[in-house]
């Protein structure tokens, strides 16, 4: 079938729209169409061509939501009607991983998932004839898209495409970090570096469990009033800190962090990040993707006297499980999405959400088909 | 009084032994006949002058054995009599430290340890007038030493001072590791870098709580059995590895391994550590105290992809509560000390058991009084 596309026809260059062709879907597999997808910064990390393990052609897209209309064989999981969020970290719920219960990083199809192709390895789409690769599993820059069973989580019908398409990313990534990764419990103290799309839903996720003292830090200060909205309790930028930063942040909450979170991609900030942490128990979570081949170093005297240093892929959530809750949470009113998305646009305008991201203007673009 | 100590009159230079004298307990305070103590590398390192923390003239020594012969004003928990031992991690249980249970870092008199005097800022110890430094405020090289009462585990009476004053660091640290702070569980696959005097308790901590297969990494073959009758399953000389050394251990664990310990205080050890562990879930605890300045450094994916990195210190133990239980483990012969003291003599020949340990040659020396 012919679908509409925006499509990354090679690193550094806009995404061009364009009629692709696509294969139904085979055993495992399902069709779907996208009604609404977000535009995040790993899609423009990638597009950037800064991206080691980007593949070009390729139809970039991670963060949507739509209706399956058509069912491979052998799917049990999922009807035509549908109403579904693609996921770029399945959950398999076979594979070692899913089955230790201690991470959320199936792996059922990581290795065709990398290389850009379907889990027989072979590719759906295809232009002029020619195949083009899938992205992170999900390539939900297209109005219609085929995606493994197990990389979709139904959810309820009743709930807005163009809001919910943003907990296929970056909803899911921070409240997750802070209830599934990092644990915070009522009444500690949390550090969020870089109020974007994730720190803001990391602040959220603060404020959801009872976290006390929810200190944001950014440098853009028209990040203040928003993030206040969704919990922040105190703002620190730190061009206006004089001296240290992390003594700062230390003193400020009384002896350091019980959590902090990076969400970011800056290796320099994820060592502040560590190092505002509590001596005895602070715990300090990396959200943000760095650049490739970039390092992260502390002093290990850092660890020893009690801080430990973790991480954050999809907000440790498994995805069939826990994306359909999180979206029960945002009918119920219990999360805000509504004040994050602050633009929509039809997908011929993608090009403009991706310099509306890279201005710092607003939080999120989700284009609509 | 007079007592008979091993001064550490300058960096870099031998022990003196020496007749100094002691003042009796002050409030909070016991004095304490000191039967044995052992020689650990945290003492060599402060002795060579490289530990940046050092104070001269002192009196070193941690990790001794003794006996309670005068108690201070108001010391409630121990009377004349009570076998003990000194504890350099303290336990007041009623700092914001103690009361946390998140940490056995007690803070209640950390700056006055760390300045080597007593928690009314004095020294008991003086050499010809001269007042003379505590170290980690314990000073075990003497046959007597005076503690504060909060720096001081009450033991049973049957216990073999030369033996279980090793749980006065060691072994607390290597045991304490595996079950408070990595808490490893039963069926875990565990790696172990450095078969010295902490690494061969770690090993010892995880045939205790059941873990599957339990690798020593040591460039010593000699080391190899001793570590197999302590529990080690498979030993790994990294000089007869082809290639490196990681991959080479996470084949070995079908994996990477659940949790390691880095028990040398190499920065580098500690990256391959980290690096060893298994994607989504793995753990790595350093305990080896590394160089001033030195930093451990590595890319965040690894920490992003699910590996966790922490540290412990004192095996997460609080010292009043937990070491009289690990002194019954061994009375109870659940837990192997005999085999690691491998050497035991008088106090006059401490410079041959700071030999002895540079050398390689046995695994603990410990000097009695």
């Amino acid at each position: 079938m012919d679908v509409r596309a925006a499509v990354a026809l090679e690193a550094g260059k806009p995404l061009s729209i364009e009629t692709v062709q696509l294969d139904g879907p085979k055993e495992g597999e399902v069709l779907v169409e996208i009604k609404a997808t977000g535009v995040c910064h790993t899609d423009a990390y990638t597009l950037s061509g800064a991206d080691p393990e980007g593949l070009f052609p390729a139809i970039l897209g991670h963060e949507g939501a739509g209706v399956v209309v058509e069912v491979g064989a052998g799917v049990q999981s999922l009807k035509t009607g549908d109403h579904v969020i693609p996921l770029y970290t399945p959950e398999c719920r076979n594979c070692e991983y899913c089955l230790s219960q201690k991470t959320n990083l199936c792996q059922a199809i990581r290795s065709t998932q990398g290389r850009g192709v379907m889990p027989d390895g072979s590719s759906r789409f295809a232009i002029d004839g020619q195949p083009l690769y899938h992205y992170m599993g999900t390539s939900t820059f297209a109005n219609y898209t085929v995606l493994p069973e197990i990389a979709v989580a139904k959810i309820r019908e009743d709930a807005p495409f163009e809001k919910v398409c943003y907990i296929g990313c970056g909803v899911t990534t921070g409240i997750g970090a802070v209830i599934n990764t990092a644990k915070v419990e009522y009444g500690a103290n949390v550090v969020v570096f870089g109020l974007g799309g994730i720190g803001l839903n990391v602040i959220q996720g603060a404020r959801m469990v009872g976290a006390n003292m929810i200190v944001g830090v950014d440098l853009n200060p028209k990040k203040k009033a928003l993030a206040e909205k969704l919990g922040m309790t105190h703002f620190v930028n730190p061009r206006e800190v004089e001296g240290d930063l992390v003594a700062h942040l230390v003193e400020l909450t009384k002896g350091g962090a019980d959590y902090s979170f990076e969400c970011i991609g800056n290796v320099n900030v994820m060592r502040q990040a560590l190092e505002c942490c509590h001596k005895g128990w602070g715990v300090s979570v990396i959200i943000g993707v760095a650049g490739a081949g970039q390092e992260i170093s502390t002093r290990p005297f850092q660890l020893v006297t009690g801080r430990v240093w973790k991480g954050s892929a999809f907000g440790g959530a498994r995805g069939r499980t826990d994306v359909p809750k999180i979206v029960d949470w945002y009918m119920e009113g219990r999360i805000n999405i509504d004040d994050l998305i602050t633009n929509v646009m039809p997908i011929e305008r993608i090009n403009e959400a991706f310099d509306l991201m890279h201005s710092g203007e607003g939080i999120r673009t989700v284009v609509t088909f």
